[in-house]
C-alpha cells in the first residue's frame, strides 16, 4: 500500500515542537532545560495529595464513588467548589482594585455576585484546561475557519489550529495586553474581505501569558469584548472570547485582575478555561471551563465522546484539597517559591545577559521573555540555539510561538525562558551559560 | 444573534441516549437500573487503590514524578508492563486452546513471542479506551468516510460516528461473531459503487460484546483480516481492524480467545484497544492502545493536542497494581463476583421471563441480551419501555445499538440488561419486575 488511510486531520497533526526540544534534552545529561513549562518539582504537594487521597478513600461516603464512573460534566461537589473558587477570585480581584477606582466598580461587583456567570450548571470539569481548548475548537470551528490569537501565543494551541485546518489571525501584543486598535483593524479587514463569517473566537492567554509573561488588563478585556460584539452583526453569529487563565493563580507580584466573566453583560460571550494542575499537582490533570450556551452543551457532548468524564478519583482528590484548605495553603507557598525562583533568574539575567538584550520580568507564571536585536535569529536552526545546546542549556525559540499568518511577519529573535522546573542553582548556571553564548553573538 | 457559531461537528454532536436513561433513573428513587454499564460497586478495589497510592506517593522514586507532567505516549514503566500483560494474555489464550488444535498453533505462538506485535514502542496510554476509539476515528476518518460496525454495536461509538459525520455500514452478527459472508457482500457492494476508498476500518467489540455479550472466535478474526486485506487494493489504502477488547478480562466461563494481534502477519493492520478501568477501578480511567504506523504516530500527536498525556498519578497507580500483583488478584475476585451475579440474573430470567423471549447468556462482561418476538417493540417510546419505567426498572432498548445504515433494517424488539451495577437482591427484583411487564405484553 503506497497510500496511507489517514484523514486530513491525521495527516496535518504533527509532532509538537516542544517534543523535539524534550528529546534533545534527554540525550544530554548535563543539559539544563529552561524550555519546559513544567512545575517546580521540589514544591509538588506529595504529602498533601497522599493525605487527601487517604481521606477520600477511607470515607464510606466517597471511597467507592471515587472509583466508579461519574457524569460527563464532572463531580457535582467539585463543580460547585470550583464555581465558588472562581467567583471568589473575581470578587477579591475586583474589590482589591476598587480602592483605586470609583465606587461604580463596587456596585458592579455586587450586581455580578447575583448574576449567573459563575453558575456550576455551566461549568465542565476537564482533563487539564488543554482538553477544554481542544474541545472548544472542535465545537466552534470547521476547517478553514479563523481564530484570532495573540502575536505570539501558546504554541500547543497553534498546534491544535494547524491540526484542525484552522487559520490564525494574529493580533499585536502590547505590554498591557492586546493592541485594541490592531484588533479592530483585523476585524475590519476580515469584514471587507467577506471573511468575518469564518471567524469564531479570539484566544487570549490572559495572565502571565505563555510565552511573553504579559497580563491583560481588565479594561483591555472589556475593550476586546466590545469590539467582538461590534462585529458580530457582520459575522452573522456570536464572536466568543476564549480566556485561557491557566497561570492566573501563580501570581507573585501585583494584584489579580478580574476575569472577562466579570465584564458586565458579556458573560454570554466568554469561555473561561481554568486549571488546578499548574497551581497544585500537574500529574493530577484537572481543569475546568465555564461556557455559555450553546457552546457548553456542545462541548459537554463532545466530552462524552472523548472520555465520558474526567477520572472521578482525580476529581474527588481535587474537591478534597479545595474543601480542606490544603489547596489554598499550597498555592500560597507555591507563589512564594516562584517569586524566589523568578528573583534568582532576574539576578542572573542582570549579571550575565549583554545589555543589548531586552527582557520582560513577569508578575507571575513561569516565564521570562527575552528579545535580542532583530537581526539575530534564535530559532532551532540558528547559531545561537545550537551554541546554547552545545553549551548544555535549552530555551524555547520565540519563532515557534507565532502563528502562520500570511499578513504578519514572524519574528525570530526572541526566547522564552522558564524558571518553573530547574532548581535555583541550575537557573543561575543556565542563565550564565546562555549569557556566555549571547555575549559571543553580540 | 439568530445563528449559532457552532461547527458542523458541534451541531451534530448530541446528548448520548444513555444520558437520557440516566436522567430518567435519577427522578425515581425506587428504580433499579439494569441499563448502565457501571462496575459492581461492592467489589471496587478501594483498599487496594489506597495501598498502591500510598506506596507510589511515599517512594522518593515515584512520589514527585507521579505529580509531574509525563510524556504524551505514557509512563515508560506502565507501557512496558502493559505490553507484557497483553503478550501474556495472548500467549496463555493461545496455549490453552492449543491442546485441542494442532501443534502448528504452538509453533506459531513461539514465533509471535519473538515478533514485535506487543512492543511498548507502539503502545499508547489513554484516558480509558474510549479516548482511543475517539482519536482513532479522528486519525483515520474524514466526514463522509465509512466505518464497518457490528449490527448491533456499542452505542457510544455510534455517537462518535454521528458526531464526526461518518457513515456506518453494519455487518450481521452471528452467535460466534461477525458473519464473514455478509462482510464480503458489504465490501463487494462498496467496491461496486466506488465507495470502498471511503472505508477506513472495521470496529469490532471482540469479547462479550456490548450489547449482545457475543465473543468473536479467533478464526473469525483471522477471516476478517483476510477479507479486509483482499479489498485493500480496491480501497487504495490499508483497511484496519479496530479491536475493542474492553471486556476481555471480565471472563467468568470458557477460555480466553487470542486477540487479533496474534493473527500471523496481520499485526500491521490491527489497532487494539484495551483498558484497566473495567477490570480494576473505573474511576481511574486508564486505557491503552497498540497501533501500527502511521496510525500510532498520528494518534499520539492528536493526544498531544487533546491533553499531552493521561494523568501521571493514575498511570503510576496502575503500574503499581500491575507490578505488585494486586491487579491480578483483584481481577480473579471480580470474575468470581460477576459469575455469581450473572448466575443470579440467569436464574431470575428463567423464573420470570415468558418462554417466548430468547435470551443470550454471556461468558463474561456485563450484559445479557434478550429478544422479544419481532412485532413487539422495546424502544424508548414503546409501551414496554414505559411500563417498565413505571414499574421502576430500566434497560437499554436494543434499537439504540443499531447504526443508521440505509441498507439495514433497525430491529426494535431487543434489550440489553446489565448485571454490573445492581446488587444480587436488586437484580432478582428487577428481573421480576421486568418479567411482570413482559408477561402483560405476550
Amino acid at each position: 500500500m503506497r497510500n496511507s488511510a489517514l484523514s486530513a486531520l491525521g495527516r496535518r497533526t504533527t509532532e509538537p515542537p516542544i517534543s523535539w526540544l524534550m528529546h534533545a534534552a534527554l540525550s544530554r545529561p548535563r543539559l539544563i532545560s529552561l524550555a519546559a513549562g513544567f512545575t517546580d518539582p521540589v514544591s509538588l504537594p506529595v504529602t498533601e495529595t497522599r493525605t487527601a487521597l487517604n481521606l477520600v478513600l477511607r470515607s464510606p461516603r466517597t471511597g467507592r464513588p471515587a472509583l466508579q464512573y461519574g457524569s460527563t460534566a464532572g463531580e457535582p461537589k467539585l463543580r460547585q467548589l470550583t464555581a465558588r473558587h472562581l467567583r471568589h477570585l473575581d470578587a477579591s480581584s475586583a474589590s482589591s482594585s476598587s480602592s483605586s477606582r470609583r465606587s461604580k466598580s463596587r456596585t458592579r461587583m455586587r450586581m455580578k455576585d447575583k448574576d449567573e456567570n459563575y453558575c456550576s450548571a455551566h461549568l465542565l470539569i476537564t482533563s487539564g484546561s488543554q482538553q477544554l481548548l481542544y474541545m472548544t475548537a472542535e465545537a466552534l470551528c470547521d476547517a478553514g475557519d479563523i481564530v484570532l490569537v495573540e502575536d505570539p501565543t501558546y504554541f500547543v494551541f497553534l498546534g491544535i489550529l494547524q491540526s484542525r485546518g484552522l487559520r490564525a489571525r494574529s493580533i499585536r501584543l502590547q505590554r498591557d495586553g492586546l493592541d485594541l486598535a490592531h484588533l479592530e483593524q483585523v476585524l475590519q479587514s476580515l469584514r471587507r474581505r467577506g471573511e468575518l463569517r469564518r471567524a469564531k473566537f479570539l484566544y487570549l492567554v490572559s495572565y502571565f501569558q505563555n510565552p511573553t509573561g504579559i497580563t491583560t488588563g481588565f479594561d483591555k478585556k472589556r475593550g476586546i469584548l466590545k469590539l467582538l460584539k461590534k462585529y458580530e452583526q457582520a459575522a452573522g453569529h456570536p464572536l466568543y472570547l476564549l480566556e485561557d487563565a491557566a497561570y492566573r493563580e501563580l501570581r507573585f507580584a501585583g494584584r489579580d485582575v478580574p476575569s472577562a466573566l466579570s465584564v458586565r453583560g458579556a458573560s454570554d460571550r466568554v469561555i473561561y478555561a481554568g486549571t488546578f494542575s499548574k497551581p497544585f499537582a500537574t500529574g493530577a490533570r484537572v481543569g475546568y471551563g465555564i461556557l455559555p450556551e450553546p457552546v457548553f452543551s456542545a462541548v459537554k457532548h463532545i466530552k462524552g465522546n472523548h472520555d465520558f468524564g474526567t477520572a472521578n478519583l482525580l476529581q474527588h482528590l481535587t474537591a478534597q484539597t479545595l474543601a480542606s484548605g490544603s489547596y489554598a495553603r499550597h498555592v500560597t507557598q507555591l507563589r512564594r517559591r516562584y517569586a524566589h525562583k523568578a528573583g534568582v533568574m532576574k539576578q542572573a539575567i542582570k549579571m550575565y545577559f549583554p545589555p543589548e538584550i531586552e527582557w520582560w520580568e513577569p508578575e507571575g507564571g513561569l516565564y521570562f521573555w527575552a528579545r535580542l536585536p532583530r537581526q539575530i535569529p534564535t530559532g532551532v536552526k540558528s547559531e545561537i540555539f545550537r551554541s546554547a545546546l552545545r553549551g548544555d542549556v535549552l530555551y524555547v525559540p520565540g519563532a515557534i510561538c507565532y502563528a502562520d499568518d500570511p499578513t504578519r511577519r514572524k519574528p525570530d529573535h526572541e526566547m522564552r525562558i522558564s524558571f518553573g522546573n530547574a532548581s535555583e542553582v541550575d537557573i543561575h548556571e543556565a542563565i550564565k551559560r546562555l549569557g556566555n553564548v549571547l555575549q559571543k553573538f553580540l
